[in-house]
């Protein structure tokens, strides 16, 4: 174990200087931050906490956690219509992980702010006997009344997700040597997704300037599943075609090889790509940022995949039967 | 080990039921919250995260650790001069946490929240194989410009506490018998003040409503070390009147037995009560919400007691040392 400094210390050291930033933390010196929303908005807000070896994995660098920790929460935003803001960060060190270590995490997960433009606003930093913890909480802005909500699917609408689905579900595999044929750069390519999402801010953006009615959520925890909370908020049913669901390169070589690999495509977690239901001039004018990949029905609560042969059957959360 | 609903159906069955009275939650079920500040005001954010056996002992039980959870938070916006507005709550339970713990967490967190009229805006509950924690992130609003900063204390002013100070410290160590020969009312009086704090939300208002320069901050980690947080942020010193710091009767009865329980008091930590700096009219303005404890000098950096004899000498973080 290295020596290491206490709270205040390491506030100081490695992240009241991403604080700095923006004045409204108030250098996180203060009892709290102050902000406001801009003019017309509302605050928007989400928190999401990840722990080692349940969210993470312990031997995963701290640059690809720190990136992981923000971007699931702006991903969460992205779902809103929001653009982010600004952060709060708690974390709880093992008290035996390095300063060293604590320093990387912090240098990464302040260059991931300033990539998307957010401000670190303040936090709280802990020692824990247990598994290192992060847990962050953070806020955007949306004109007010107009966030993407998950209850304004309406039957006939098109379905369409963004990027690709099940890399991070299949990176994770290919992580614990689940794919010992799959070529080196298939193999990179899928890890990567799973150690770092990618907020899809730009088309949530792109949503919000078309003014329509549209539903939105983020993929966490597999399309199979997470299109149920959808279904539940909308009071409507969704039918997929499996051939539209679109899918990596690489994620087409590890099927070629096991198409029972769709039901971890459909039914695994950690896509952060999102599912977004609207008329189909509103989806359409989203351009080939987003893929149809169904529509919307009036069988409340029902979700059918059409599989590669025309076959219609039942998609449970956990993926699809037909591949079991 | 009792057998424990997953992570949805904990938020369904135990927390979903307090998100329901305020529309802003959207009732747990979208990617995040929506709210906005009152007319005129700014968002004051803070954040607080409690672990098991650092932050709160694992003996205590699930009603009080939820009561901590909330008021550390609300604390942090009463020394800001906010009113509370929303909490996010994250929580991450020990695996083998039965439910019925977590059933009586949520319902006595649920009660405080109505208490203090606070709304559970969203959050995130996930397992954890580590010790149990919780990590709440607190809004509160307070008119644009005029949140109360720690950089406010200018020489010449008054210095001020809420309530008692030691207490806190002085019930933990009656839960491990430190005090034997204490009567039982003063035990059950200062192992309350530990368990459950009672954050300065109406002196707060008060200090808004005088409309005055006040530094503000509450104190956690004990007045000592605490109030070097507004002598660095204003650069100025301060003196302290040890005849004049409020003690409780029951901290009273424990300094009659060990003079030397001074250091517990000024050096401990868990008081969550307001040090207050001032003009001294805008001090007398706050009557007896407040006790008057010394003075804002131009000696940065310098903390120093007047002690019950008179003298004057330094006081440390940790408490005078006079007393040890």
């Amino acid at each position: 174990m290295v020596a290491r400094s206490g709270e205040f210390d390491l506030i100081a050291r490695h992240f009241a200087p991403i604080a700095k930033r923006d004045p409204a933390a108030l250098s996180l010196k203060d009892d709290a931050a102050v902000f406001s929303p801009p003019p017309g908005c509302e605050v928007v807000v989400t928190t999401d906490a990840l722990v080692a070896d349940v969210h993470f994995r312990n031997i995963d660098t701290p640059e690809t956690i720190a990136q992981k920790v923000l971007r699931v929460n702006l991903s969460d935003l992205a779902a809103m219509g929001a653009v982010p803001g600004g952060v709060v960060l708690t974390t709880g060190y093992n008290r035996d992980l390095p300063e060293d270590w604590i320093a990387r995490f912090a240098r990464s997960f302040g260059e991931d702010c300033a990539t998307f433009s957010v401000s670190l606003l303040g936090g709280d930093t802990v020692g824990t006997p247990g598994p290192t913890f992060f847990s962050l909480t953070a806020f955007g802005y949306v004109p007010a009344g107009r966030a993407l909500r998950r209850d304004q699917a309406r039957p006939g609408d098109v379905l369409a997700v963004t990027g690709t689905l099940g890399d991070a579900a299949l990176g994770l595999s290919v992580l614990t040597d689940a794919f010992p044929g799959l070529d080196e750069l298939s193999k990179k390519f899928l890890s990567d997704r799973y150690w770092v999402p990618q907020p899809r801010l730009t088309t949530s953006q792109a949503c919000m300037a078309r003014n329509a009615r549209l539903a939105a959520m983020d993929l966490s925890d597999g399309l199979a599943g997470d299109c149920r909370k959808i279904c539940d908020a909308s009071g409507v049913g969704m039918t997929f075609n499996l051939a539209d669901i679109p899918v990596s390169e690489a994620a087409k070589a590890v099927l070629a090889d096991d198409p029972a690999c769709w039901n971890q495509i459909l039914g695994g977690g950690d896509d952060y790509e999102l599912l977004i239901a609207g008329g189909p001039d509103d989806i359409a004018a989203l351009g080939d940022q987003v893929t149809v990949i169904g529509t919307v029905t009036n069988q409340t609560g029902e979700v059918l995949l059409k599989d590669l042969d025309g076959k219609m059957a039942e998609l449970a959360p956990g993926g699809f039967d037909h591949f079991k």
